[in-house]
């Protein structure tokens, strides 16, 4: 019968499907996995993006290609890809997936489910709910309750958006056609996301108001509460302000407590970006940082940044419980149904706006469970002796420059000067000039292999082009601190 | 040194993290993946909301849980989970994970990467490109662009946004405040995420004005001109229609052709949600029913549906290259700096409003290469071959009703009506009777673990709780067919 052979090569019980799974696996262990750590091995292959694209033998026929060839392929995708979990990388937010974490991914990937109702994810909406109880106890929240979003960006925007329904609920089926304006503060240092969400959400971009930071890049008070005093004179209705725990380019925290006085004085809602630093939660040492956290009224925090779950891992915390399903559900017919055999509140879909949901949950309480609290705290740490260790190197190194002179969460921030800039007038051409360097660095070092370490300048604050070097992988020892400055030096005193 | 042993076990080059990646998988492959097809399995183990947190033993403690602990909980997980992949799950419009899908699966969880810049995710991002214009050849646009969306709601949503700011460029900045209303339309059986989307976006829910449609579910034309019209003199702005290509319930396609001429005669943009049935595009004997899907402005795709991509797998196609990243770039300056040594073009991040993205090509990509074009439509067409099965079985077998003289995509919908209800004149209390029958089947289906099929009523059609069988899964056959009819009359007939 036609239809039985081509059901072939789909069950798992299939002999040769199960060779292919383990064939595969042992291929990821042996090439992408161990190599992972190997601070011999390059970071990346660099390629052009045209001879990618001819490496990669992108295209698909009308034909299968044989397994072995598949096998091949996956081989070709580890060579052309950045490998996040090495120890010279250091470029961005994120760094390799925990192992324990991993276990949870791969076991989410069989089990291929949608976390919308009870019904079809019982497991991860009982872990789910387990989770945000233990992350609004870190925050402080008695009762808060929460969702995984598709990244802290998403999440920033449902913090908007949560804001909104309470500044006007009839919002929800009226929209903003002829409704007074409202504006969203965030300090000049917090995330894009915002005038990103504010253009999605109907706001505008216009309907941002930056508030001023000093020069650590941490929101001042004083401007917040002047700026939501102009607001209301212009008669915009200032409906939320996102702090910052852990700002992308500089690592600032906001003074939370400050700023939870004046949005409690002027009813505004208070949201915390908490992105990159909320894992300083998790140690006791640390927490200090996010003082005043639980005075705020909803939280993003992104779990596979600094604490190496999975890509992607981003909770969004709600103080108030039942507000998010309030201000979305819509209770479509055909998946939230009413008569089932279970208690329909544990449908939990119509707290967002997604209608299907990958699970988020299960590789974090696998990790979190084979860590223990203490040693998801001791991780944070970790990362941050390294961060002192390399800030104290770069102040008594020649040629290097600290943007600030502490770092704030493990962002470290600093200019390399080549000896020909050296004991130079800092003019505004000097300054152009020590603006080219980290890209020329950068490049050399792609080539290389060697470091993956970000640049950017920060024009709020008039900064030319400056590294940032981020610290998150937890194999990182103080030797690959000494090798950072080493070969900034080796690939840039020539420039 | 304190720091040294705080990194252990977090390096897959350690013996006993390697062992563990071996024992984990071997757990996965052995528990989860090879019982997946097995008919002689249950489907789920239903357990109470309540028990269910209790067996899971769900609380994190201060010390780790041992290796073995958590492989231990690794297999209460997959105990307590339903198994989309099984024969009898068809509950919902997602299957089990296709193996080259998974391959690709888990090497995405290895590599770990955020699509947003070539620097950090160049395979990904050159795999991107490619399948996006593999699918724009698909649905015919000649020069077609697209991004990755977390569901089709989300896909649904950049649809309605696109269209708002080609219908006003400047609403980017200055938001709705104030501007001239613009309404969004859909048919009465097209997705409710147009609605939640409409009050996330800022419309409100009274902005989605719902077209009619004929008894089979498909749109009817004539009312969707009416209905623009009337948006026309009561100077709402008619700005996007989403048709449907396989609507949730009876899996309806809409008439693109004439959905086109409409739209182009007042210049609407036209999205067409083939979340659903896009799979049809993949079939040459198929593909008939999306005729005039070029025509359109932007289609969005579920890949992780019909074809078994893991979830999630949602395309979202443009057909005018280049206006993604208009309507969405924000450009910030500490991601995508001009002066890097690649051509920045390739920085995709701009065409969304995320920031950092899960990668969800490589499943998709290594799962296409490894069947080829031509078993990617057979797929397809096997599941339509058991539609129609299952639908000659139900017209000739005793008790069974269906909903829709036909099927149109691979969605069955039916009522059981029990034999003391048989016979009987069809009043309005007697349809209440037959509306109970399928919420009691199915619990008794649950709790028996022997298939799932949901139950909706469908109340723009004034119809009572019935059954929706869906079809998706290449291991299923004719005998699993036969077997629902009969598990039903078994569980039902008593009723
Ligand atoms: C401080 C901060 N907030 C929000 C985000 C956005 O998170 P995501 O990339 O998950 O959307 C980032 C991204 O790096 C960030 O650094
Ligand atoms: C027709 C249709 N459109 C859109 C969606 C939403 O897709 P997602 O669940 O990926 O958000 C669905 C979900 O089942 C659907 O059936």
């Amino acid at each position: 019968m036609a239809s039985q052979s081509t059901s072939q090569g789909y069950s798992y019980a299939e002999p040769e499907i199960q060779q292919f799974v383990k064939d595969f696996s042992k291929l990821i262990l042996n090439e992408a996995l161990i190599p992972q750590t190997d601070p011999n091995t390059k970071v990346l292959n660099f390629r052009q993006p045209l001879d990618l694209q001819k490496f990669l033998d992108l295209e698909i026929y009308e034909e299968p290609v044989p397994r072995e060839k598949l096998l091949e392929l996956g081989r070709k995708v580890i060579d052309g890809s950045i490998v996040p979990g090495h120890p010279r990388f250091l470029n961005q937010l994120y760094t390799g997936v925990d192992p324990y974490s991993l276990f949870g991914a791969w076991l989410t990937e069989v089990l291929n489910c949608n976390v919308h109702t009870y019904e079809v994810s019982p497991a991860m909406v009982t872990l789910e709910n387990y989770i945000f109880k233990k992350i609004s106890s870190l925050i402080g929240y008695p009762d808060g309750e929460g969702i995984f979003c598709p990244g802290s960006s998403f999440s920033n925007l449902i913090a908007i958006h949560l804001a909104r329904f309470r500044h006007n609920p009839t919002l929800k089926e009226k929209g903003l056609f002829s409704c007074e304006p409202m504006v969203i503060l965030k300090s000049e240092d917090a995330h894009y996301s915002v005038e990103k969400g504010a253009n999605f959400l109907g706001f505008g971009t216009e309907s941002v108001v930056k508030v001023k930071s000093d020069d650590r890049g941490r929101v001042i008070p004083e401007d917040l509460e002047i700026k939501i005093q102009q607001c209301k004179q212009k008669k915009c209705a200032p409906i939320m302000f996102m702090a910052s725990c852990g700002t992308t380019v500089l690592g600032s925290f906001d003074d939370l407590e400050s700023v939870a006085d004046i949005c409690k004085r002027y009813n505004v809602w208070m949201h915390v970006d908490a992105a990159w630093g909320g894992g300083v939660m998790l140690s006791d040492k640390l927490k200090y940082l996010t003082k005043g956290i639980e005075r705020s009224d909803s939280v993003a925090w992104n779990i596979h940044k600094m604490s190496g779950a999975g890509i992607q891992c981003s909770a969004f915390v709600v103080k108030e419980k039942g507000f998010l399903e309030k201000c979305n559900a819509y209770r479509a017919e055909y998946l939230f149904q009413p008569d089932k055999i279970y208690d329909t509140s544990f449908d939990i879909g119509d707290r967002t706006i997604q209608c299907g949901r990958k699970n988020d949950v299960l590789k974090l309480w696998l990790m979190w469970k084979g860590r223990g609290d203490k040693a998801m705290g001791a991780r944070i740490e970790k990362a941050f002796d390294l961060a002192a260790y390399l800030t104290e190197k770069l102040k008594s190194t020649e040629g290097f420059r600290l943007v600030l002179p502490e770092f704030q969460c493990t962002n470290i921030s600093f200019w390399y000067i080549p000896p020909r800039l050296r004991g130079k007038q800092e003019t505004t051409e000097w300054w152009e000039e020590v603006g080219k360097v980290a890209p020329a660095i950068k490049g050399r070092m792609m080539l290389k292999g060697s470091i993956m370490i970000s640049y950017q300048p920060l024009s709020s604050k008039g900064l030319v082009n400056f590294f940032r070097v981020i610290i998150a992988n937890p194999v990182c020892e103080r030797s690959d601190m000494d090798f950072i400055v080493d070969e900034i030096i080796n690939l840039g005193q020539d420039l």
